[in-house]
């Protein structure tokens, strides 16, 4: 079955990003460069939330015609959202069913990895649906206080196993989990 | 200078213990014996709000004359509280006034390591003072989704750096960190 997985960059604290939505704190380094290349080589969809897309959104729809033919034959992406009434771009799918039901379907359809992106409220509500298999945090060396949680209340409590947890450039910790079923 | 450090075991969304308190999803190991056994020989004070003293409480005052003996010649532990009028404990101290001053002179003395313990409002106060100097975690492979979080916000962003990061017994991640200054 394919593997559905969330994770980010974040703060000693959980955070994404700052209140204001900073992320000038992220440290970018040839580790992080290669761990994502690694990672996405094994994805063909990504899911994201209404806000989410609203960052990716200007990107994906002003983007150049070359940027998005390339963009096009990447992973297609799926926006979750009731409100929405279309998103125009190549590659991008809305979905205004039940996220839960759309993502336990196409878990069982062959494919690739399933990438969960964004400020965790999709993600919270696939924790609550048990359809999360695999969590990659990449800590960084700051407490911001206040911001975007990596994670949020899914209600109940979720045992992980521990896969892998390295030192990476920067005082970066990188942590990969599986959700113990 | 004396070193004042701040720190926990905690689920990998930040909290030390769940809504309700628990805290059944700790791991005890070896690994965690060696390290505590070790942090706790440098230290000879351990600061505690309210909150944390209405836990230790009920043991620290109903123990036995042996065990009271035994933990009279530990560290000093003194409490921070505006509203508690007494705490009566051996090697118990309460203090009312500004925790910040009281610890930024405490520093200046001669001494071990200060340890600040407990649900992380007395830490924020001593970050947001610009007190703490080490922070050590203990990620636990769980997602709890409420509960006690480790960290409040200081009201603003507290650079780190890391200082050791290592897997221990049980899938916990054990990182410790210096305030950058």
């Amino acid at each position: 079955m394919r593997i559905v997985s969330y994770g980010a960059a974040c703060s000693l604290d959980g955070f994404i990003a700052g209140e204001d939505g900073s992320i000038d704190w992220l440290h970018f380094s040839k580790d992080v460069q290669q761990v994502m290349t690694t990672y996405w080589k094994g994805v063909d969809a990504v899911l994201m939330g209404r806000k989410t897309w609203a960052l990716a959104a200007p990107q994906a729809e002003k983007g150049s015609a070359k940027k998005r033919a390339k963009e096009a034959k990447g992973p297609a992406t799926f926006v979750f959202s009731r409100t929405l009434e279309g998103v125009v771009a190549p590659g991008v799918e809305l979905v205004s069913s039940d996220a839960g039901e759309f993502v336990r379907r196409m878990k069982q359809k062959p494919g690739g990895g399933i990438c969960v992106m964004g400020g965790g409220e999709l993600a919270c509500s696939l924790f609550a649906a048990d359809l999360i298999d695999e969590v990659g945090i990449n800590v960084h060396p700051v407490l911001l206080g206040a911001g975007i949680p990596l994670f949020r209340d899914a209600g109940r409590r979720i045992p992980l196993d521990l896969l892998e947890s390295r030192v990476i450039d920067g005082g970066c910790v990188l942590s990969t989990y599986r959700v113990r079923r």
